[in-house]
């Protein structure tokens, strides 16, 4: 684990939710972009240290829409950085740990992203997130 | 803000909550400590760029205890340092958002803390944190 990317946040509406971030606490907004795969449009904000990611859903059958449904509002889960996501992946899968992506799928900026499963990790939904080099 | 400082993660028990972090994740484990005004004994994970808090509590009336009992183990806040927490309150309140600690307190490892009602800030709560200079 190379540090933490990002930090998720679900949230009903950028729109309403972007002026605390870039007005209040004075950060910038890095970009927004649709993720078409998770059905969210995210917002990314550069924290000095790491990014946090707002995250809204663009359809009712979006897991980030019924974690709203049902938490409401707050911190979804915690990106860790990786440079092999398929060797961490089955360093994780071979000690026990529960994996919700068992292969990695493409996230927000064409990222290979993994959930793991909070049930073995203290209630906590981590991601693993491998940036792809730039061409 | 400066950065993140830590993510809190509320847990029932450090001691079955830090070999994941130190040994399915191979993350350092920098220091436990109890925090009496918190009533919580704490752990501080290094994941390179930022700080994991894990807090378990040491009373039945912590806030900490209250949390797992409403919504189980996870998540529980994101610390901002700050190079000055008494402007920066003074900043978030004139600009309304709620605060929890008006005046700052003293949290882990001497640092002064204040925490921000998650009602203004779309579901999260946040903590400042400004370290104390070294002797």
């Amino acid at each position: 684990m190379k540090g933490i990317d990002h930090i998720g946040i679900a949230v009903h509406s950028l729109e309403k939710a972007l002026p605390l971030y870039t007005g209040t606490f004075q950060l910038s907004h890095i970009k927004t972009e649709v993720v078409e795969s998770q059905k969210v449009k995210v917002a990314f904000i550069d924290v000095n240290n790491s990014k946090i990611e707002l995250l809204e859903p663009t359809s009712d059958d979006s897991t980030i829409k019924k974690f709203l449904d049902k938490k409401g509002e707050g911190i979804h889960h915690i990106a860790f950085k990786t440079d092999d996501i398929y060797q961490e992946l089955e360093n994780l899968a071979s000690q026990g740990v529960r994996l919700i992506d068992e292969t990695p799928r493409i996230g927000a900026g064409g990222a290979l992203v993994a959930f793991i499963h909070p049930k073995t990790t203290f209630g906590v939904l981590y991601e693993l997130c491998q940036k792809q080099k730039q061409k």
